[in-house]
């Protein structure tokens, strides 16, 4: 993944990330993102019950293949907020298109920050047409974008990347925000993926939730699916656009990697998280299997709990596994953690605890790898560990 | 429930606690309790895949309608310990069995405390036999056994309730211990429960199934279920024993009440917890989908911090009951949080944020009601707050 300071971006996109007055700290907190003409889009979007004004309005626009343009505000989700807030959030919609002169239907609306409170609309009226003033297309407009969706995150999050197909250069650009409620089928987390990969509806809508499911959907801080998740994929590549099975296959394997490093950055970032979490598991009779399991362990608060303390504690880890609601043997089950082989054939092994604690101590990232039979399949999941500075900060905020 | 220095026991049954040296601490890990003669039992018991030799032990001889007694260790859950543990299991069995003149078949076994390391044979060998010669029948002997199959417990866990059947007085007594890694479908939890009221095997089965899924079934500290959860029911009114429908109801309810008062020690003992939470979900079309709400709430991570910074963060509650799986109309769903209601029909309502605040911060128990429709159906969990010393706790505990 490209580093912030040389990020590369897909022509035909203009990005501007402003301050409209939402968040009380005064930071950026309104986001524009548009094409140069109708487009392809696609959205993975939560499926949390109780959601935002702008899940619904997202539902019902995308995918298109009429797209011009994202706006996003962070420091209110519009979230719980009735049938006002439905109306807040069309009228965000009417606004960023009045401005770039296109029609609300071709403009999607996402919202993340404090629930159940309503939008400031006059910050709105007046941001939107400010952001729209400022859409460009350098790198610092994409930066000051992915900077104003932000919420808790200590830093933007973003990536790039590009490839090639028959012999032409095509880039993905990525920005994502999101630190806590990050559960799995995406929480507080917004992604847009920009690229100048041409892409009918069709493979927007089909490469997207491949990489949704590898990538943001596989990543967890508590495990708690918020209100508000949402992912949006463009194209500037205009919608006359169609491609052949194998370079759609390129494309899906850059558009995989882009998103998995950038969901990365969210457990990383994980309030007061103090390690990364891969949590391989193998040997399943099949993938769901595969995932049921990973997630039961990425989600124990025990597991989370002794790795911040890096201990190699074998016992929680197998014994999340064992309630997973997966059927598979004991006997067939091992386990290995930075390397280390602790459990074998059901059995625990003796080990050196300092050596295998010391592993996880001096390093950022702390692998588990559990495999619980012979099958073929297996998944991965990431998430941050539960520390003393996790429970400070989210005892501390409202709502 | 009846008060510690009061407790009141059931005929039939000898109990004694005492010290075998299989904790390092050198306090009480041994409980025996045992019947005069061949008696009905029924046990719950862990669904974990991953579980101890206890567990298979236990389903191998219950039910039972020729049992006498449980032997029970603390300080080593003999989880994880492969053919060497399963030997042992039985090893205890025999000791127990042959010091009060009966077949290891009729003598279950429970074991809790660290998993992975085999049991220290020499401790049992000699501590069994001394726990045979304390047996007696005096409340300080039952409290000694309760006392002896506590871990992380603060303090050890028991209740008592007498009732009425036809003009005749019956007793049950219940002791219990847990406090982490206390999950749904039970967690290390063990608990047991001895009366003198005359059961048949099938009513033994029925009637502490209900129980534990309305008590030990429905708390949670973090809702990781353990490898040797165990629930054991005994009577001591003999196997000739047969009742009618309508006083098997009263013992019903006298069992779901003594078990469920209990049970809720759990989370209040629950490690670092400063709040007990009561989960209540009402209007749900089905019992189990009631069921799954409320435990998507109990198991929410963010949630459960909301509660320790007395934060009545209604956003947390309602978002966690939306991710559950379960199908429900925001707009018919509605909260109270100790009896403040903030939202009504899918939408916030304005109240004094101190007011609720303080009603949380000055009671142990905090109150969560939460509507989803107007089916009939509710169902009730317990679980405790998450806190910064349950994680100092739990990232400083070696398996």
């Amino acid at each position: 993944m490209g580093q912030p300071e040389s990020v590369q971006l897909p022509a035909g996109f203009r990005f501007a990330g402003v301050t409209a007055g939402i968040k009380p700290s005064g930071k950026p907190d309104l986001a524009l993102v548009v094409t140069e003409r109708p487009t392809v889009a696609a959205a993975v979007l939560t499926t949390n019950l109780i959601h935002a004004a702008s899940i619904d309005w997202c539902r019902s626009i995308l995918p298109s293949s009429n797209f011009r343009g994202v706006v996003i505000n962070s420091g209110n989700a519009n979230a719980c907020t009735g049938e006002a807030g439905a109306a807040n959030n069309r009228r965000m919609a009417e606004w960023a298109a009045e401005s770039i002169g296109a029609l609300p239907q071709q403009i999607a609306v996402l919202s993340t920050g404090i629930i159940g409170r309503p939008l400031p609309m006059d910050a709105l009226a007046n941001g939107i047409p400010q952001a729209a003033q400022a859409l460009a297309c350098e790198p610092r407009d994409f930066l000051a974008a992915a900077r104003a969706i932000t919420t808790t995150d200590n830093a933007p999050k973003h990536g790039w990347k590009q490839f090639q197909v028959a012999g032409q250069s095509y880039t993905i650009a990525v920005m994502a925000k999101g630190a806590g409620m990050i559960g799995p089928n995406m929480a507080t987390m917004l992604c847009l993926v920009v690229t100048d990969f041409p892409l009918n509806q069709t493979n927007a809508v089909s490469t997207l939730k491949i990489a949704a499911d590898q990538s943001f959907n596989a990543i967890s801080v508590e495990g708690h699916m918020s209100t508000n998740d949402a992912m949006v994929l463009m194209t500037s590549a205009g919608i006359e656009a169609s491609t052949d099975p194998g370079s759609l296959e390129v494309f899906q394997e850059a558009l995989n990697q882009v998103t998995l490093d950038c969901a990365k950055l969210i457990p990383i970032d994980g309030e007061g998280a103090t390690h990364l979490v891969r949590i391989q598991v193998r040997g399943a009779a099949n993938r769901n299997e595969a995932d049921l399991v990973a997630r039961s362990i990425a989600n124990s608060a025990l597991v989370k709990t002794a790795i911040y303390g890096n201990d190699p504690n074998w016992g929680r880890i197998v014994s999340a596994a064992g309630y997973a609601g997966v059927s598979f043997q004991p006997e067939e089950t091992s386990l290995q953690v930075n390397g280390f082989e602790l459990f074998r054939a059901g059995t625990p092994l003796e080990f050196d605890e300092t050596q295998v604690s010391h592993s996880m101590k001096n390093a950022v990232q702390v692998d588990i790898e559990l495999t619980i039979g012979s099958g073929t399949h297996s998944a991965t999941h990431w998430t941050s560990d539960l520390t003393v500075d996790y429970v400070r900060f989210n005892s501390d905020y409202s709502t």
